[in-house]
Order: structure tokens, then sequence, then C-alpha cells
């Protein structure tokens, strides 16, 4: 067998080639990567967005599964073979408690360090999920972006029979759109991409274009006037940060799942005059990795349909250049040991 | 005795002339009405901003105290001499439970309908709340606007020991700052105006000029480098929604209390990056209106050091031209009994 990785180069370009897998120390893990998934943020790195602080040739990747090669000095409760995921937060040596997953501190595996582009990773055992048996490694790999979605819901605090709006229907979009179904929420997905709104359809969810349809009397249609108990903005874009305040009841919750890149206009009047709460969501906790799994291995969620193509690590390449083209794709997942 | 009244008659124009007392129906009590504040509302329908919504000519005012003078058929636990203030919200015949002080419905006293800088005003008794004996008539008329702020501090949920940050220092704003440094907060008052700085001095809190001083390092310095725990945005300017979510800790909270006539630019992204929390709050429920006679009551506020000047029914239209220009004023409290 040969050990492969696949290297961000810069200049939007990925290359394969050998390396050498790297033995575990003390309290360390080597997993045999199975599946590693493409995200949003890869292909932010690979536009070049992070090149100062991404350590060239560097191996990216972190929605990743595999099994277990071999343990490191020190680790208990693991053994060779176990099917794994990992969650990339890396909180160094004494992380403080409480909310440590957006401490300033906190170093992100596959950005700041290498990820799991590659066929051996080793890893702090600290960081390892265990994947049931009946979940398999392709669906493993989706853990990850699955727990964002977990925790984007639950600091929604999204009750059954609420009414909810995910404004984007990206990869993340789609996953927050079905854990907040999931969760007994009325959900409509907003999105331009005509791609995307039919994708939604085979996931299961509801899909509206919101330049063909007029998202807010939609919404006010379905809710007696009343407006919508959540949104979730994902689109990072100007309508939606526009229009997300409009779509609400009074005492609505919006969340802000997007990064956004600039700075765009909030109508705060209307945050006061129905006293609108909003927050802000990033990656995830212990717990939403831990309800992500569970809600994974139930098998309910359409997840197969979530993935639009698998790879191996040589076509990782042009997986980027079909994201990048905005084309039609979701989730791109690399089989690393194809 | 005459019974008078102080007409806004647009044009930035309050007339005084006589009026006759309306007779408490059913459900009604009729109060001779003893203090009245200057509402920065009421200055904002003086401008003329509110022609199209208030009739003219038209009895503003709803900060007020006064003494029960007659009671309508069917009023029961009240008598006539009771010192009382009113919550001046008319949620019409069948307030739906839960957050009516929101409602679209609601209708505001002394603005959709006639208010209390009249010799009597007649009301519902439902809007009535008892003034303890020991709380003057004069601080009695700051029932209102404390409970503004009894529920803003509420909705920013303040805990003792924590750093709060109040940008703006009108009255509402010091009222804010008072409450939340009541309820153990550490608190900094940002207002630009010397005469405000110097007025939060003589009120027992801190404030600076955030021309003069870098709030966002005095907040850091403060905070071990965290930030704030909680900002009450006050002032209603883009600086205020551009400086907000820098002087927050992760998690930390804005309250957004002022009503803005413009969208501002957001920083989203550190909402996002450091999961902070925004809401409004917009003016009361009556469990604030029992707080802040609570809260009054025990005469621990420098209530009398927030009234810069009280004048009397003739005097509401130079009290107008004065908070207008900015002037050397904190509270303005009309004796209408003078």
């Amino acid at each position: 067998m040969s050990f492969k990785a696949a290297f961000y180069q810069g200049n939007r370009t990925v290359t394969t080639g050998a390396c050498e897998p790297v033995e575990p120390g003390a309290g360390q893990v080597r997993i045999r990567v199975s599946h590693c998934g493409i995200c949003g943020t890869d292909l932010h790195i690979w536009h070049g967005a992070m090149d100062k602080r991404v350590k060239m040739p560097a191996v990216l990747g972190h929605e990743m599964s595999g099994q277990i090669d071999r343990l490191g000095p020190g680790v208990e409760g693991w053994q060779a073979g176990d099917p794994v995921t990992v969650m990339p937060l890396d909180f160094g040596k004494n992380p403080p408690p409480g909310h440590s997953h957006v401490a300033d501190f906190m170093k992100f595996m596959g950005i700041d360090s290498p990820g799991a582009f590659q066929s051996y990773w080793t890893v702090d055992a600290s960081t390892l999920f265990r994947l049931p048996q009946n979940l398999s490694l392709a669906h493993g790999a989706l853990v990850e972006p699955l727990a964002v979605a977990c925790h984007d819901v639950r600091l929604g605090r999204v009750q059954p029979g609420e009414h909810v709006v995910v404004i984007g229907g990206g990869p993340i979009g789609m996953l927050v759109a079905m854990v907040a179904q999931h969760a007994g929420g009325k959900v409509i997905v907003s999105e331009v991409n005509p791609f995307r709104v039919a994708k939604a359809a085979e996931l299961g969810l509801e899909a509206v274009n919101p330049v063909e349809t007029d998202l807010k009397q939609l919404i006010l249609d379905r809710t007696e006037g009343r407006g919508a108990d959540v949104v979730f903005e994902v689109s990072g874009s100007r309508p939606g940060a526009a229009v997300m305040t409009d779509l609400l009841r009074i005492r609505g919750r919006i969340v802000i799942v997007a990064v956004f890149a600039f700075k765009p206009e909030v109508d705060l009047f209307r945050f006061f005059w129905r006293e609108l709460e909003l927050c802000g969501a990033r990656v995830y906790e212990a717990e939403d990795y831990d309800a992500a799994i569970r809600i994974a291995a139930e098998g309910s969620l359409p997840l197969d349909k979530l993935i639009t193509e698998t790879t191996d690590l040589e076509g990782l390449q042009a997986g980027f250049e079909k994201m990048d083209s905005g084309g039609e794709c979701m989730k791109i997942l690399v089989d690393v040991r194809a």
C-alpha cells in the first residue's frame, strides 16, 4: 500500500503525492482515513483567502471518518479497528471551562494543522468520537457538518410545530433545515440556485426561490399573519440580512450561521419593535457531536442524497473546481482509500 | 379651580387652555394628575414626526403620577385619594396572552389617545398601579421610564459582578445604567455630551466620552481582555451600532433600547465568531412596573438628581424647546397642579 496525501499548494492548486504516516505520540491515535468531505471552508482556503493562515503545502480536510490504526502510549478505551470521527477543535493544553469552542485560542485541525485528506491521520485521542457499527463510514464523514447543524438548531431553540426559515440552501443550510425538520419544525428553505431548490425537494424539504416567490407573504400566509418563529441566515448575503428581520413573529429568533464577509445593513428598529432575538452560532460542542451521531445513525435523514459525488484523492482538485463553478453539486466526498 | 390641558397643535407648538374633565365610565377612574414627565417620544411628536398618528389638538403625556379622584361604575379595589401611576398600554377588549406589550394591536395612551398633560385624566382601572405612600408623586412620575429600564435590564439578564456598557446617556440610558448598577452590574456609560457625562457622575455612575477615551481598550483593560458581558445600545447612532459588537466578550449580550431611524451596518461576522446575542426591548410588562415601583420606593436611586427642572403646564412648550436645543437638561417634569 502507498501512503498518499493531497497538498494545497496555493494558487488554487491541490496536488497528490506520497506521505509518511505520523507515529502516534502519548495520548494520540493514528486513524486510517476512510472518507473526508470537502467543506466550504476548504474551498475558501483553495481560493487563497486564508493563505496567511495555512502553512503550505497544506493537508486540508476535517469532515472525516475512519478506523483506528494504531494507539500511542497511554491511550485507553480505544482499539485498532474502531470506527471513529474527529471533532477537529484543538484547545491546546489547558482549555478553560465553558464555550471553549469559540475561544480565541482555539485552533482548527485541517486548517492550522494537517487534516484528513491523507491515508493516515494522527490526532489526540481526546478528539475522537465513536461511530456506531450501523453507520456507514461515508455517512460518518457527514457527522462534522451535521454537528454544525445540530449546534445551530440547538441555539435556535426550535420547538415542534414552529415555523422555520433557512436562508441559503448550500450543504450547511440543507443540514440545518433537515435537523430543524427532524426537531419538529415546519421548514422552508430560501435559495436562488435552481439545482439546490430541486435538491431540497429530493431531501424532503420545501424550498422556494425568493426571486420568484414573495417569501415574506408566503410566511405570513402560513402563520396567519404572525411570522416565522426562527430564521437561520446561512447565505451571508445582503438580501438575506435584509429579509431576515421581516420574516419573524414578535419575539422571533435569528441564528447567524453564515460567515459574513462584509457588514450588512440590519433593521435594528424591527428588533426593538418586535423584541426580536439574534445570536451567532459557530462550530459545535461535544453534545452537538453526540446528537449528530445519534441522528445520523437513526437513518431517517436522507444523507445519501446530500452526497452528490464521491471521488478519490486525485479527484480533489476537480472537486474544488466544480464547487467553485457554482455547479450542480452539494456535498462532495473523497474516498481516501480509493 | 380651573381644569387645564396642554394641547399639541402641530408645528412645534403646544398651547394651554381650559378643558372639561371626562366622566369615568364603567371600569374607569378619573385621576387628578400630579406630575407628568416629558418623554423623548413626546419630543419626537412635537417635532412633527408622528403627525399622521396623533389627532390634533393632542393632549400628550404618559409618564405620570396622581391621585384617584372619582371611580366609574363597577370599579373595585380603589378609592378616591389613592396615589397611582398608569401603565399607558391599551390592549383593547381582548388582549391575547403573552407579550401583548409588543403586539401590533397595542395602542399607546398619550399618543393614540389623550394623555396626562391635563388636570384630570380618565383611564381604565386596569392600567393603574398603586404607588406606595413613601414615594413622592414627583418620583412616581418616573416609574414609567424606570419600568422601561427594568424591562431592558431584565431582558439583558444582568448578573451581579457583570461588566455592563450603556451607549447613550439620555434619561433612559441613565435609568438603564442605574438599574443595571442596582442589579450588581459594573456599569460604564458612553456619552458624548459633556453635560450628560457630568450628570452621570452626580448620579453615581461612571461615564466616559468615547471621543476622548478608547472605550474598547478601557473595557478590555477592566475585563482582563475578555470584553463586557452586556451592552445596552441606547444612542440609536451609527457609531453605537458599530462599536457595540466590539465591546463584548464571547457570548456577550446586546440589548437594543434605542429607536433606530435608519438601518445601520452591523458586524454579523462578530456575532458568528464570538456567538454574541442581541435582542430588542420595548416598553415593559406588568412585572417591570412592579419592579420599578419597588426600586423607586427603596429610595436608593438618586432620582431627584435625574430631574433637572420642574415646570407647570404653561412651561411645557419651553421644556420642549430646551430638550430640542440639546441643552443642559435631563428629565423635565411638569407639575400639573401648579
